[in-house]
């Protein structure tokens, strides 16, 4: 037989194990979304107790896989990223029943009322069905996000990194004892086991059997889900924000608000990538920002007149224009001056990805029009959008931040992983010709 | 120059037009967005006076648009949907006016609360921003759609049938001139020239400037659509739908009921596909469903039980494995006994398609599993499943019906068409590490 047709025939009984579980999984979700919210607690209580039994086994697996990594010359935060210890294990399972007392997203009447023909209409929550969560480097993803699935009613097929294959597994072994000792299948919880990227795509193309699927990792991964998949995808991620400082604002406030922005963490989707400064308030805030960065080590990439207004010895380089509108990821931020709140409100409309965007003002007229005119998930007067956080909103637990419009905007918890159906209640209602 | 070089280069000019269209649609939408939802309704009164001052426009076009339709062979139920006549554009006017009257969807506040840190929380309702709408031959979605997205304050991208373009064109023509009449850009509503089904391939590859798009129309456009996307989609149309006549119906309530899901209109996604029947009613009832749809027309596709119950000369054949979970929009209905309720909801899991679903019954216990088992975005207990439909749903008017579990379930009506964004203010807050 022939090296390709070899893998061919691989592929093709890759695809078909992975259509049997969502099969199963979508068998298994029927029974998990009858439970109440009650049982439904007691579930996810089961899988956390048997996480905490599974330990020994846990950290086994994880060393295997930091050990490969780490002959494999992988980098040292990706290893962090990957190592589990026993508190971070203890973590995961305290997360489960974090998530097991949130309040139950699950049939609740959204709306309801007896129409004028008589017929009872209700919209009540349901689960969404079969979801596929695709993500990378870290373990806890896999408990996290299995756990969110189970307390709103849905089977879930995880694909995670190959670096952490053998941790996963061991997770996702310990969650299946935890399932069967409170009555259900262990098909709710489903760990593709192909590492590769086809099965990213395998797992795109289930049209049909998957409700959702939520992809959780860099660019590369969101792009290529966009390009293959024939599901309903919640992309997630990517973020590219900025901060205003209008003419108006409390310069000390916005230095507080601009420095935690970018510098309390700025490998995460919520960091400000450019900022934007008023004309008029620019010569004084551009030294005060350089001084609080000095040594922190933060490069920036200034327009010229920002360039003309830092001090000398300021890490900086002048702005190209594929600078406005890069997500960094790393202690760089561009800086534009503006000469109108209006030069901002275009500039972010240009450039912006639509996650987080703030300004700094006093003026209540700024601050409103900035509100309005702003379209993105989540805009700050005042703040630092390193907040646009699932458990910072209140809403206990995140599966992710959604980048797009439909469904869900911003931080994802619970409810996000809901549908509803319409009831309706006759008497023999026929609808007239 | 070669001739594929010459449409490829056509092909590039035209994806190039699409984009340019959809950035201008972006802008336009913004000063849209802004205007309070009064100013909106009068925006749609504008282009409804627009649309009746331009009647006699509008029906020389789609004179000429019937009359290539006609000699190309075109059927006479797709001639009858493409007319326009005198009344046919008031309806589509009027239409525009009840939309204008409906509740504004946007600005409203969903939740809202102050966060422990002090932190004011708000979720708003904001339009989605561009949408693409595509559908076939009937003409009133142009003006239908075009206004729901106007009153939801989005622009959008129209591709109607090709049969139409005549009578879309002038249709679109007279909206602008309606939009510029109330100081908006025509850029608001564009209609994609192109009729060919590259267009809706163009279209679909518009990733990052359309914010969804939402296809009506066939099994064969909504898997185009979806094998192509490469932006977010909201499924419409297909459905196949089952009747479960319970041990304790009431059979004359069951025949009314059966009856108007079939044949009040056949051709519609709500009407039934798949009659199910307990057996300890099916000797008495489908003899009666015989008599009534004697001379209607109606052909059954029966299982071997149900065929033996049928009266001779009842016009029917033995059902085969496809006739389960087919769609017909003809008048033809699968019939199958069961044995139970739950081989009612199996079979219905196994061949639905999620979209209305009905039990005549009157044990309440039946009722409430059907409701709480079956996974469909209408579950019906006692009435005919064509009241899926928004008008009848008390929504107003329907951009579609979604048969999909993202966003929105079955009948959308203005608020699909919006989505939210988070409003946070403070008072110099940052994120503790």
């Amino acid at each position: 037989m022939a090296a390709t047709e070899t893998i061919q025939r691989a592929d093709a009984m890759a695809g078909t194990a992975l259509e049997d579980a969502a099969r199963a999984a979508r068998t298994a979700g029927r029974a998990l979304a009858s439970l109440s919210g009650a049982r439904r607690r007691q579930v996810l209580e089961q899988v956390a107790a048997s996480l905490d039994q599974a330990a020994a086994e846990v950290l086994d697996a994880n060393a295997r896989d930091v050990a490969a990594a780490r002959a494999a010359g992988t980098s040292a935060s990706t290893l962090d990223r990957l190592t589990l210890t026993g508190p971070r294990l203890a973590a995961m399972s305290a997360a489960l029943r974090v998530t097991a007392a949130l309040p139950d997203p699950l049939n609740r009447t959204l709306e309801g009322r007896i129409l004028p023909n008589g017929l009872r209409l209700e919209r009540r929550t349901v689960p969404l069905g079969v979801l596929g969560i695709i993500f990378e480097a870290r373990p806890n993803v896999t408990v996290d996000a299995a756990g969110l699935c189970l307390m709103s009613g849905n089977a879930v097929l995880l694909r995670g990194g190959s670096d952490a294959l053998a941790t996963n597994t061991a997770l996702v072994s310990a969650m299946h004892r935890g399932l069967e000792s409170a009555g259900l299948s262990p098909d709710l919880v489903y760990l593709v086991s192909d590492p590769s990227r086809e099965s990213v795509t395998r797992l795109l193309g289930l049209s049909g059997l998957l409700d959702a699927v939520i992809p959780r990792g860099g660019a590369g991964l969101i792009r290529h889900v966009v390009e293959h998949a024939r599901v309903p995808v919640i992309e997630t991620g990517a973020g590219v924000c900025h901060t205003y400082v209008d003419a108006s604002a409390d310069l000390q406030m916005a230095l507080e608000i601009v420095d935690n922005a970018k510098t309390r963490r700025y490998s995460i989707c919520n960091a400000l990538d450019t900022l934007l400064v008023h004309v008029s308030v620019a010569p004084a805030f551009l030294p005060l920002l350089a001084e609080r960065w000095a040594g922190k080590g933060v490069e920036l990439r200034a327009d010229s007149r920002a360039l003309s207004l830092l001090p000398p010895g300021t890490p900086v380089r002048r702005a190209e224009e594929g600078d406005w509108g890069t997500e960094f990821l790393a202690l760089v931020a561009a800086v534009r001056v503006v000469d109108s709140l209006d030069e901002a409100l275009d500039h972010i409309a240009l450039h912006g990805s639509g996650h987080s965007e703030a300004i700094v003002t006093n003026d209540l007229a700024a601050a409103r029009r900035f509100e309005d005119q702003v379209d993105a998930a989540a805009v700050y007067v005042n703040a630092s959008t390193q907040f646009t956080d699932g458990g910072e909103f209140g809403l206990g637990a995140e599966i992710g931040i959604s980048t797009q419009k439909l469904h869900a905007r911003g931080p994802m918890g619970l409810e996000a992983l809901t549908t509803y159906k319409w009831l309706i209640r006759g008497d023999g209602h026929t609808r007239p010709a």
